[in-house]
């Protein structure tokens, strides 16, 4: 069975550990192909994963764009000037690709450099796009972002609109220099009710999905805390040549296939917070996620990809995570 | 239809900051039945709510039972000692009824006070304090917490029984001094799958709902982001007199009714976040939570309780919640 990690590129890795400890900041990183490069490669050197994942971040499209958006350490994304209201979005300017040659040029020695290991491609989905934007960094409650939703559509939609063209832009990008496949990441969709996610969310993650399918490849849609919204974001990725739900922990395997549309491939979906807990915990986890995918495959989902229920958390020792790898291949 | 709103009590109350701003620690607040009366009935005063809910805090149980735990503010929680093994369970002492005086002569008065108006008591679920007992205060990803559930069984368990009878011994105080319903808070058990809150916390909370059932009164069970829960936490409530399932903003409330047991009341469920954004704004979201109240009752629920999908926030406007309450009523 085919597995790899959200997040295996990055803090959980002394190798990324010691080529970050120049300092240069993570924005910088992001914009340096030679580092993208690099950072992708190491879990697979060190794992022996089925699939490499651009190293990147969710906010690179937005600064490719003009946003002055920067990643703090220890604080994450911030935004100098949170967008508010309407006119705020009408002075957003397109999406431009050439902004975005570092990327490509990335993408093109990582294909080279990986042989047969398949590349993953990589953005986020409007809505969480949005949250950072409104609410000029990383928030608990999206106050601003549903204010601005709930009670200024126009704002609202031309915002998600323009989001949706740089989202298609950074994936069409990454799918013009090789990639094998695309995932889009809505980290915070969980935050909404099914009736507001289909309303603010998924017309615009559609139209993402839609104007991608053209390139034949497969693409995977994700969330965390997303139970109640799993059938809605399977619908998003329309008539895609090969949709891949992706699963958090919290929603059982089974439950996620009966939720998703017929063909849909899930992916999933450990705890990773079952990685901190020794190996013995971590394998018994391990066996349970394959067990309960074999039934989804049984109750109707076209296939199983290993993978965690979210990202792998900067304390992780990896040495486990090489076991895992190990283990789901020899099940 | 009856309408309260968790947390209606506290910070979004201009009255209740005033009687803080003398700087008392949030603990000692809480042991102190005069202070617990009055910010008790603070918002049934202004805002006419149907039902008030003891002010108190989720570890003031874990206090009287002699845990070194405080509430700092701004960050919540602070438990000297974190729990970290079996024999750091062993060594936690019986709880004692007595230490909880200060509650039972507030639920006393309050209940001569509030005349026709119904009082709520309140505990958190042997889970969710178990969280902090463990983490030793708030956690984002419950690393220890999985860690002592998924790798240490038995200290697991120990402490969870232990848990359940602290919590049992505060409810018990709070019915035997007059409460009208009880409120049980699993505030962090959306943290889990629902295999592992089966064989984790499931147990324990039925155990507590069960040894107060003889009290005759509604006993509600309430987690956020738990849509993957629901059913379980309905079983939870196993033969209550007038079973509450309340409902965060997430699930609809007609799914919510599809989960539950037949019989059980809904509670719930309007985003607190949606309270922000406008009096047209909230109007609008109360007016569909009612209208998915009543088609949750038209497939099955046994009623509706309007409330918030989690708890007040800090900034909310306390005139938009008299606004909302005098609009639940008009409807």
């Amino acid at each position: 069975m085919p597995v790899w990690f959200m997040r295996q590129a990055g803090r959980s890795l002394p190798e990324y550990r010691q080529l970050r400890s120049g300092g240069a900041p993570m924005m910088e990183v992001c914009f340096d192909s030679d580092s993208v490069v690099e950072i992708t490669l190491q879990p697979v050197r060190r794992h022996g994963v089925d699939a490499a994942i651009l190293f990147s971040d969710i906010t690179v499209p937005l600064r490719a764009a003009g946003v002055d958006v920067d990643i703090v350490n220890e604080v994450g994304p911030v935004v100098q000037r949170p967008v508010r209201c309407r006119s705020d979005v009408d002075a957003m300017t397109p999406p431009n690709p050439l902004s975005l040659t570092a990327i490509s040029d990335a993408v093109h020695s990582l294909t080279g450099e990986l042989g047969d290991v398949p590349l993953i491609g990589f953005a986020g989905a409007p809505f969480t796009l949005a949250t950072y934007l409104i609410e000029g960094g990383a928030s608990r409650h999206f106050e601003r972002t549903k204010a601005m939703m709930l009670g200024d559509p126009d704002a609202w939609s031309a915002l998600m609109w323009w989001l949706a063209e740089v989202t298609i832009t950074f994936l069409r990008v990454q799918v013009d220099a090789g990639v094998d496949a695309i995932q889009v990441f809505d980290s915070w969709s969980g935050a909404l009710s099914l009736n507001d996610y289909r309303r603010y969310a998924l017309p615009y993650t559609t139209h993402v999905f839609a104007s991608l399918s053209d390139a034949g490849v497969p693409m995977t849609h994700f969330g965390v805390g997303t139970t109640q919204l799993l059938s809605a974001m399977s619908d998003a990725l329309g008539n895609a040549a090969e949709p891949v739900l992706g699963v958090d922990w919290r929603t059982s395997m089974v439950d996620a296939a009966s939720r998703a549309r017929p063909g849909t491939v899930l992916q999933g979906n450990l705890d990773p917070v079952a990685l901190l807990a020794g190996l013995p915990v971590a394998e018994q986890a391990v066996r349970a996620v394959i067990s309960e995918g074999r039934r989804a495959v049984q109750a109707g989902a076209a296939g199983h990809i290993f993978n965690l229920g979210h990202g792998v958390l900067p304390a992780t020792d990896p040495g486990i995570l090489t076991e895992v790898v190990n283990l789901v291949h020899s099940l």
